[in-house]
């Protein structure tokens, strides 16, 4: 099985790799790391650079794609050579899956009209007027396509896929490995927990 | 503030980018992945790699110090430059912190003596003949060092830092950027909530 992620400028680095983390343990599966431009990809808060080793047309069939999000998605948006591997390689794939914003990136390639998605928390908006009845669930699966919420949520996303695809067992043995059992110090993690306050600040450095 | 994040070959990634995902969000916040050779590091799945911008010499007095574990770290408990850089920038930093066995690097190093930390589910012995006391907490806090259980715990142990670091507000802030809200589709997060023959299998994947 080949598992492509794709990186651009600017993307969220926990948005692709806790998918990696959790797909890159499958059986016999090999990740590719694709971008449009081949090489050191810097992220979004541009202390983190991943190698892309394959370029778009290198990476024809994969079985899944998984596209994260990030500031540097809005630019993805009007990224046609992007558009145009996503709609070759999803007639192909056996899932198509997006993390936060990446599932605006499928939506914008035409992929999930009319299919219901998530995306982080901010962004449901969007998602709709892109055709996309967007949904509070932190992961989605519609069809063959699998999306998550933000960041965070790839891991949740990736757990799913593994289970669909490899069966419960594998899926928990990942589980295990990665010894996800999370305990998070606060109760902030969406906007229907956080503090009236604490949703503001992070709404404004969302959109700064 | 000035935050490392060591990198060596065959590290595992989300050890390192759960942390980097939450620290590299704090205010006034400079990320620098280090290594003892810098350029690009192979993570254990040899499908990732990460560029290390900076050597150790080049990093000679971070506020923050974060050591990541995975199948590598076994090579490095011998790796006298990076226990020498340990133990050096430990006397000036204000947290010296791990994910997963990263924690028995800090203690091969002889930071941990008599300390209590915590490490991987499957390391917790190993830990206690390394002289420290094994602690079964997702994140155990012991003096100026913070060490975390295994992979994904980096993430809750990056969120308590940045508590302590930058008060609860910022905490909190970061933890909703981020969307994190947990909600694994099983329960095999741990040994203990993990079905019997689930851990059977993640040992003898470990130990493979």
């Amino acid at each position: 099985m080949q598992v492509a992620i794709v990186l651009y400028p600017g993307f969220t680095s926990l948005d692709v790799i806790g998918p990696y983390e959790v797909l890159g343990r499958l059986p016999d599966t090999e990740v590719v790391f694709v971008a449009e431009h081949p090489g050191l990809v810097v992220n979004d808060l541009r202390s983190l650079s991943i190698n892309a080793v394959a370029s778009f047309d290198e990476v024809p069939n994969p079985d899944v794609v998984v596209v994260g999000g990030g500031p540097g998605q809005m630019e993805q948006m009007t990224n046609e050579n992007l558009h145009e591997w996503l709609r070759k390689v999803d007639r192909t794939s056996t899932w198509t899956a997006s993390a936060c914003t990446g599932s605006m990136l499928l939506a914008a390639a035409g992929l999930l009209e009319g299919r219901q998605a998530t995306t982080h928390w901010a962004g449901h908006e969007i998602l709709a007027k892109l055709g996309v009845t967007p949904s509070k669930e932190r992961v989605v699966i519609d069809g063959h396509y699998a999306t998550a919420a933000g960041v965070s949520a790839g891991i949740d996303m990736a757990l799913t896929l593994a289970g669909l695809i490899a069966g419960d067992d594998v899926a928990q043995t990942i589980q295990l490995i990665i010894e996800y059992a999370p305990e998070p110090p606060y109760h902030a993690g969406s906007p229907d927990s956080a503090p009236a306050e604490v949703v503001e600040r992070a709404m404004k450095e969302i959109s700064a």
